[in-house]
């Protein structure tokens, strides 16, 4: 038995004890290993293909990032290709996947990645390809299962950035916006917004409003907290699809600057008055040693993509359904994607403990 | 409405996070709060009835320990009370308990404590009290939840504690042994040992020898791999209720000596030839702030609990069922204690990642 | 004996240590002790003056902030007051607090600040005021001490944010640019890049040419280092005062965009056709809890600053000078400030172990 | 130029930190870097001889341990050798190192290590070897420098024991003793105790009583603060040399149990009647990532210790002597060790804020 590990996307805490548990299970079954580098570049022949031997895994197992590196790089039945006029051309080259892979005598493929590699994966599958997938998405929000590896780590992160925050907002009677990750779903806002008791969490699900926004900081100030932390995701537009344009009295001069965060900052600033700073968290929370969660998470996930090998589970991502480790079919996982929901208990309780979201929720 | 809160039983890191939120959530709703110091003891006017305000929780999120105090003092069914002839007797102090809350006009007490306190709070709720469960096990070993806080913040420091040894261990060809909290139940070790890349894990669980345990020392050793990590539950004695007695050739030499860890350690240096340091970590698995894990767990069943007293769920405890909060009734937990499954898919992973839990487990 | 304490200017790690350090060796000594909000504001009859007991400071040892808030404020030799037309007028408000200070009975005053604080506290010694100064600042280029308090926590801060961006720099072949604070110095940037292992480090103090950084980028990449992080001081403009102007290939495409890290990262893409990556750390280096070393350093400083007090050491401040705390006049350390020696060890050996300062140096 | 390093005694973080700044620099010069494992065994032919290039120290900064591993096996001068009879006997086996070095062609031996190890180079450099010393002791108790390297990282996890078992202590209304190394020199414990708030040091340079340690724990129980934490340096034996000896009243009962802190311990809550608990952080103190300012002081060492054998500095070691790497003679070092000063400044404000010594001192 020989099979080849890939990993596509942004990277994310994790990746590595994926690659390490895989590979060590692998081996003491006594199949081969090989890892495709930069996601399919790989196996498309643009990149290596190394073997993975226990040796190779040895200590990876609390360091960030992937040693089989990764890219965002489009999809391989879509490929970008500079032609001779300098623009880009979108290839078919799923075929050379296929046949790098039978030339390598490549049994089946580990892939790990988002929604991008698992759709990837799934089109291979119903090519004749054998592969099991493992999601990877910091965001969190990959349906079918209840928590992705890198995820804790990114929340933790949020956390300790808003804790930093904090005390240097308390002292300075100042307004923080911090921004972190989440194009299409608020979890790592909505998670550390309330471990890092944040007094206002703004997420794409929930729609808000600039005026509730400063509603909330302005009546904080009248009970003499003078400070307030808000934590914004990404994605967090306002409903008409513009994030902070000034109203009429002051026409044009803030529109859109920068990211949302510091978009929020001026607005905040202009309407209260109040001195306020923003942040943007970015890469960093991407980065790093995983947390005991995210470690344990990813080792599990490693082991089990091994047996849904073994088991013939083709088209089939690893998911958590605590307590145990499950199988999902990629097409079931790929038809709706996992977001907040609104009168989730975590949103009741934020509500519950004194955080806006600026909507008039209760 | 007034409510009451109590915490008892050993400290975990989340503690003052439930008690945040719940009296959060109280508040919002227009309840009374009220504290009960160190556990029953308040409202067997043992100790003090504090009230409990928006500004008694500021900033006590991310504090390990309880502002309630906390103690492992028998129950109120069978108090331990100092007799004129310096013996203690029990006593049934119950109905001390029951009349106090009527005075104090608490019309129902959140009991944050373990199987034990969960179990004289059934007790109450059977005499008429209106009492709601929250589950604390640094352990995990609680039925009906698939985590309790301050478990995952425990994890993290045996985790941490783990890769400090790591180096060291490998610096000077030493094995070394860590002891992790776990009576009946081997979660920490497991999880902090799989996470932790430990090659040696010993739990309650899993019938072990000293034999195989050094028999994987040897190997390694073998194999070039000259230092070697074992990963203890406190409760992981030997199948005969013994740990480390020597064996026949060195009669009595090292009988039990100081805790499972050291004896552990002292037969392998014996058996082994190999420099060997055992290590407790002890209460440094209680402290400190917990991680952003528990303090959105600790959060959300703070905010559950008043939920759930507002739903008249008497006699019932909070508990994580992923992705939701849901109420489970104590009796059913209290049936059965949850214990680390020799099958569960972590054990699986950990032995095909090749770590050895003392036994002949595939 | 009454004394009075105040904190000025921007907030770091280690204020409030100061603070109780100084109020209970006072304590001890019988003093009292007045806290003055917000730098002078509240010597100006402007904010609070409270009192500061032992239960005043109990407990904020690890927090960060100042229990006595801080602002940066303008000097109440030179104060901004609003005219009648709206427009400010700067006034010298300095015998408003001398008259408040003897009004309010207070013997003498700590002043916790930076080169700002420092200077005024200097002006009101001068008009007969008993003031000893405790000198803050982030950026450690303060003369007359080894070291500022505060210094350490954003090092250390710096060093975790590169070693995150590091693991998906790695992952992704990507050049990241971090910014840290130095509007003046280099030293979070000298440090943090040393002990982070950054590819290339700007300071202020040493001139150096984007040539040159894309150059030690392209060499690495010819090396098989496909990726790099550039660590830049806020303050590390270009030679001739601006920072990142596309040169004449790409006219006024770049110009200057967000901050330092921002536009070196932009000039990088264009340059070396490496995907490049900019990230500022602002805030989160003034936040958090304070390491040991800054615990420890802003301890002494506050114990130090009450011996000052009782030895009647006006217009000094206290000042680590190794491995003793002494005091020295403000006078002669506002004389000069501290800046990186760019032939000092710590400079040599960075060079030595291969990272540019992006000039010619050796 | 072919130089060679070793390390040996206890291994500390910043180890690898040193060899890779030295690897690095003696490289940029074009010189050849052999490794000696585990300190002197490489050069006796005991271990190997390994060469040392820009990728064998390849991401090694953050790591702790030592990559050419170390060893607390004797000196070469009178190295314990197996005889056949079973016994072992000391060997002058320094003659060997000499021609082995000859014979490998070394010009030079930076020798990483403690007291011990510096006096062994010493010797070497009075028969003729060109050496130069980096001083290493977890304890700090080498003299000539303000610093060594691996303190600091021990000390910020002392604090974190501290900061752990604080929460803990405080919940049950406990009495925690935590006992850090340093048989010497107490460094450590005063140190981690003054930024950590402990309410007892006890260190072996300040003579203490047990009867001064309670009455502190008795009087702030007195006045409401019900737990304690008393950090214990593992050398701080009672005057008359035994450590926790019960007096009359409890004949032999205790005796001395355990470490010094266990034994502390019990004699505290036998005469206070409060709950108290042991904890010995032991090798914890030798693990882990080192801190920022570890990173820095061991590369500044590493880069300082090749400058200091291109200038011949032999039977010299590199030192801290702030804002300054100096070299100074190893004679001279090892003329007296370093102490803590009982009228040193940290000690002067520890008492000023309340912290006891164990003594009647002021």
């Amino acid at each position: 038995m020989r099979i080849a590990i890939s990993t596509g996307g942004g990277d994310a805490p994790g990746l590595n004890a994926v690659i390490r548990a895989a590979v060590l299970s692998a081996r003491s079954r006594g199949w081969d290993v090989l890892g495709s580098k930069r996601g399919f570049a790989g196996l498309l022949g643009d990149d290596e293909i190394i073997p993975l031997t226990t040796d190779s895994v040895r200590g990876i197992m609390a360091h960030g990032g992937t040693i089989l590196r990764t890219t965002n790089r489009g999809s391989p039945f879509a490929y970008p290709v500079l032609q001779p006029d300098g623009s880009y051309k979108e290839i078919d080259r799923s075929d050379e996947i296929i046949e790098n892979a039978r030339n390598l005598g490549i049994d089946a493929l580990i892939s790990i990645g988002g929604d991008g590699s698992l759709s990837i994966a799934q089109q291979l599958v119903r090519k004749g390809m054998r592969i099991v997938g493992v999601p990877k998405t910091i965001d969190n929000d990959v349906a079918g299962t209840v928590m992705t590896f890198g995820f804790d780590t990114a929340v933790n992160t949020a956390i300790e950035a808003i804790d930093k925050l904090h005390t240097t907002a308390e002292s300075h009677d100042r307004v923080m916006v911090l921004e972190v990750m989440g194009r299409d779903a608020g979890f790592i806002a909505l998670y550390a917004g309330v471990a890092g008791t944040a007094d206002v969490i703004l997420v794409p699900e929930i729609p808000w409003s600039m005026d509730l926004v400063c509603e909330k900081i302005r009546s904080r100030d009248a009970a003499g907290r003078r400070f307030s932390i808000v934590v914004v995701a990404e994605g967090a537009t306002l409903p008409n699809g513009e994030v902070g344009i000034i109203g009429e009295s002051l026409p044009g001069q803030l529109r859109r600057v920068g990211g949302v965060a510091e978009t929020i900052a001026r607005e905040i600033q202009v309407r209260t008055g109040k001195e306020t700073r923003s942040m943007v968290l970015g890469h960093l929370q991407r980065g790093g040693s995983p947390t005991g969660y995210d470690r344990l998470l990813s080792t599990r996930f490693g082991g089990a993509a091994v047996e849904a090998v073994e088991a013939g589970k083709w088209g089939h991502m690893v998911a958590l359904q605590s307590p145990h480790i499950v199988t999902v079919p990629i097409d079931e996982v790929l038809r709706e994607p996992k977001r907040v929901e609104p009168d989730h208990d975590i949103v009741r309780t934020a509500r519950a403990v004194g955080i806006s979201f600026g909507d008039r929720g209760v």
